[in-house]
């Protein structure tokens, strides 16, 4: 289905008095709020394709209604997402839960719905049917060569479906690890694993970036061969300056800084992009923002700090991309609440006064600096966000009006009870 | 398939040289080493019935051959693993997932085997095929009184399997929680919970237990109904005194001092039993012993020193029982490592002296009740075990033997590649 | 030094139009307004004496000045904060760091400044000059009764102190535990506490609580005697109803779901009151607020909703008190942010549309409770705080004024760079 | 006081008999064993001078007595544990806590003595009397280039010291960093810290070595500017070759995997040496293996496995020290039961059947690999490990002798209450 832009006109001419009204009050309190604005009005978030479906957990899985069940939906779906929040304008493919067949048709689509394709995903974490190796004990760490050669090869033709839909950038996970001491040498599946890289990399078009996303542990649950920023640094240093490391919120030991990795990441120029979510224990997969609200600003304050140190363009230079499972939500609400997150903390680290900061920060004045950052995490900015929105022609209550709407209820009239493929 | 008797016979009569030599050391090393045999031999480690096929994740599973697909195979695999180590004579059934339908058989089968039937196990964290009402908001806390009813009901026809069969308790193991902040109310999940519970106590008969099993977190990332041991012993005690906390080694926050509980829990006369495994970052469900053994056999001291101090029986009044996953191992041999973990950490226990300990800390003589215990793990009392093993008519090397005989290839070539229902 | 009120007189009226006008914008946002700024103007947080000098940790300490030397000064920097923000109107006296001599001229002292004597605290964790007995292994849990029994003598010291001033609780912490495997029976380490509890149970005055306080670890580093909530409980429900379990904020493993501990404790009518601070690694004593804002909400939103439930009062019925350390901050600059902070957490839970929660959770409509209490996060609570201060007589903006009138160059000037005595 | 020969003498003929059966037990159960004992015999740890005193957390300290109150009594302290065990033939010290004043009649106790001078050790984490310059806002990394300049020439001198006395290397840890969000930049604390370990690696003799540790978290609780091993390799990478990390084994977030960490710096060539010591929640420095052996084990497995892999001299390539902090033990006891726990798990190291381990790995046979290091960790070494000490003319019970002779009694005896400096 697709949203009729008459809804949302109706939807934002009904809420217009009292968001100007909330908007002329946070004019007042936040300066350069046009600027901020503009920011937000430039800032998209991909929404990976497995994100549509309800996720679960290895104990079960309860999966709603509505799902999209084809690639084509999918791109339905964050279309869907994008006419009401007008920040959510990419998909990231997961392959081989989305093999495209016709590139153009999707790219055709895709630009229909204002769409463009992110990062592309490869995956050497599960097998597939009448695939001819195993990765029960790794892919590109194997000891075995024909295991890794498939694993090249799988990302390899993931790089060949990217281009043909215009991505520039394929996002590297591996599950690849140990769970018993012993079962590895880690030398050698650090050795293994660069090599490999190494050739998925040659493979890699000239405009492209290669992300390595860490993650600290699970499903390996002894050692993870790409297991921290310092491991992700270690090798995309030795691959080259096309190789970057991915963050993802949920992939570190507890209590891990986030921020200061995010900052130290830029400053070696080799932060390549996010995985958006929140977690409590591990790699929960929550809600962006649900969990940690303050913890996600100081990392958008990181962000906007270290970009603007380097002249980067913070709506191009990184990739933004969710990665969240729905185990009790609707995934297209819950998609919705995270953009809200993120543009949420985006504004109130635009917010932020910088100049003062540094003041304090050079003075050692920790209660100063306390109190800047507090005072922006504190004022509410969600008025900008919503006129960013509307500038652009999303609506001002997107989930508000998802709801009202009961677009849902449309989707599962439509596709049934049809479950997505994903986590 | 069953073992011939003398495979174990030549086995051990090939090992017998090699092992009378170490026994002998053993035994001039260890104080009091016969009586520890006696003990060994008693003591019973039951198999649950999920832990007989490979495992996984929620990112991918890779199952092996000649899994059981029935609930007799899974008595036949605990079979195995009884013959081979005599330890393993009770088997911990799980339902929906073996559903008994003729009890006086499966009991006939069991007894040919050796077996015995432990706790029953009821599960409400996954919805069944033609379910009327689902558990994704929770089962016994839910706040439709409807769900909680048929979880109750579930858990009441769990009980009336375990009766048909001669089982003595039943482990509720709840998943019940939340993923967010404000999914629950904290307070009406508990009163709903124990309402519920209350109901599951009623239908309890007379010589029952009900083990009542908490978690920190997974499958629910926010919070959970029974997090903690405290929270279960606040439910235990309302309930009643056939009422008992499970404590299972995977299911604390990081750092938990696991054996300081159960030392408390055993004070209040309220420790019911054991779920082993071991971990390294969260419910990881790996082999017992495989990562933190110096912790197992800390956990044993404190059961050998507090079952002792209430004049309990080792082998009979607290439910043992091991709970993991095998995602990367033949399940078969890593049950054999893990009750081989289980026997050298209680080996080791017994051997503590406790007479010496008791001065130690009496005196505060912090260096000494460190030697003590340090001494007691260094030693090596395999020799104690494997003759424990010799003297039931299990073998002196189980999982040597396994392999000798090549049991999974034979169980290949009997059941073919079908996979195992559970985790 | 004492404040001028005219200092903040002044002060008001020079920020009253700023202030009006986002009273004004704060009370269309938000319902029932009034009502909380009444529930804030009622609302106080007692001052540690030992918070107002300089911490440290084992690794250091870097002193300011003018920090208090006696305990008249500590009560009139508790009357400084007051002035500024009468919220802080309590003080919580720590012995032997403050022995009363002239109990009556405290008290006088401490009416002319508006200040009450909030919990007295006992200290067992550390040796004094001229002790008989070190507490080097444990006080009241020691295996030597002398030890013991001098810990009990102190504690029942400390409550007449407090009877003298006016207090009606003791908060009892302790560091008992151990270091080392081995080194204690943790049984005989619990019976030994309770029954020293009991005897400093018996001697609590017939209006008097008993606050007992639980932590994870340190200075003990492998277990400790009163760990976690749930031994707290079980000592409490054995000492009787006038004991409680005292939550810090900081005493937590990693993760740990404290709202929920904060829920069931308010359910089971043990909860007594709180230390507040904040973390992000252990027991770390940062400014409350300054980590994690949102958990700090989230447990004031158990807070209204489970003491409205049993019909408490929020400002009497638990003892709220602040336990921070401030190694890098003017102390009192520190316990101003840190009072700001509970004031806005608290602020935020009275807002939350609690009937709309409710329904929301009784349908267990996930995304629509997440987005009532983001709402209530989100929105700026901090006029109605302002409102609530300038009703009582206290300044709209306590560290901004705090500052303009240099307090702490002129403490300086007073006093010295003399040392404050705590942690 | 020094060790008369003739007690470990007399002490060694009244074990021989029964340390001659277990060795002749051991050599038939372990392969190579001879070979073990040679490398045991090489094998020795440094004493950090620190670590002769009591120490203490920020709640107390409860000193002993007998400690030593001079460089000169340390090194006899040292001497002491060399002539019970014969490896701990280095002593490790602190500056300011330790300044050398006539460098020759030190050495020449040194010699006297059988030790030699391992890294020095500078401390810009504490302000020293007269120093003209704070650190409580970070040394290294500080705004102000005047306390980094204090902070680097205070580097040079200790490496001045360490000349004189024959060390080769110096470790710098810093405490810098930062208690809340704001307080610094992350990247600028990055570039003054390089910038100013660039000056100090600058005046580096030609054949030294530094050693940057890392830390996760305290004193600081927000961040730490040298905070993981990610961040030590990128600023030892950017210093040069004689630039190296230096792992302390409670640095790290709960769950870290060292034993990983420790292969891949070894791997990069990058790995320069530990700080033993073992703990169950943060730095908790407790004794070296009383928490957690097996983990002990496997790092000295990646040790043994990653040094052959480079040809490296297991005795002198790396940097061996304790850092402990003794809190509720006789330090010197604590000490040898820390140097006891390294050897046995070097032993059972050594012991590892390394090419049965490959094979299992290479046929990701994940149960024989998890066999063959159980096995290597559950057989007794002890007796290898005293042969070693007796071949060298050290005790076969060093513990069991030091209190057979009453060492510490004599100690109090010849120096009184007196308490050491350090942490």
């Amino acid at each position: 289905m697709r949203l009729d832009k008459k809804h949302i006109d109706n939807h934002n001419t009904d809420q217009s008095a009292l968001h100007n009204k909330r908007l002329r009050f946070a004019k007042d309190e936040i300066a350069d709020a046009d600027q901020i604005i503009e920011k937000l009005k430039a800032f998209q978030v991909a929404i990976p394709s497995w994100a549509l479906g309800t996720g679960g957990t290895r104990f079960g899985r309860f999966p709603g209604g509505g799902e999209p069940g084809t690639i084509e939906q999918k791109l339905e779906d964050v279309g869907l997402l994008h006419a009401l929040n007008q920040s959510s304008g990419a998909v990231s493919l997961h392959i081989p839960w989305d093999i495209p067949q016709d590139h153009q048709a999707l790219k055709n689509l895709a630009a229909e719905l204002g769409l463009s394709f992110d990062a592309v995903n490869s995956n050497t974490f599960q097998d597939q049917k009448d695939q001819e190796y195993s990765y029960k004990f790794g892919s590109l760490q194997n000891v075995d060569k024909q295991v890794r050669d498939q694993a090249i090869a799988h990302n390899l033709e993931v790089i060949r479906h990217g281009e043909a839909l215009g991505s520039k950038s394929i996002t590297v996970w591996l599950s690849d690890g140990s769970c018993f001491p012993g079962q590895i040498n880690f030398r050698r599946a650090y050795e293994n694993t660069l090599e490999s890289l190494r050739e998925i990399y040659a493979g890699l078009p000239a405009d492209w970036k290669l992300f390595l996303e860490y993650k600290a542990f699970e499903p390996n649950f002894y050692s993870t061969t790409v297991g921290d920023w310092g491991q992700s640094y270690s090798y995309v240093n030795k691959l080259g300056e096309k190789a970057y490391t991915l963050v993802d919120l949920g992939h570190h030991l507890p209590n891990a800084n986030i921020e200061q990795i995010v900052s130290l990441l830029l400053m070696e120029g080799k932060l390549g992009g996010f995985h958006f979510n929140d977690s409590k224990y591990g790699d929960d997969d929550l809600t962006t923002g649900s969990i940690k609200p303050y913890q996600l600003f100081l990392i958008f304050n990181e962000l906007v700090e270290g970009m603007d140190a380097r002249g980067m363009n913070h709506a191009n230079d990184l990739g933004w991309m969710i990665d969240a499972s729905h185990n009790v939500k609707d995934p297209l609400e819950d998609l919705l609440q995270s953009v809200e997150a993120l543009m949420i903390a985006y504004a109130q680290a635009l917010s932020v006064d910088k100049q003062a900061l540094k003041q304090a920060q050079m003075e050692s004045d920790v209660v100063r600096a306390q109190e800047i950052l507090q005072h922006a995490f504190r004022t509410d900015v969600r008025a900008l966000v919503a006129e960013a929105r509307l500038q652009t022609g999303g609506a001002l209550q997107p989930l508000g009006l998802f709801r009202d709407l009961q677009v849902r209820k449309q989707l599962v009239a439509e596709r049934g009870f049809q479950q997505s493929t994903g986590l």
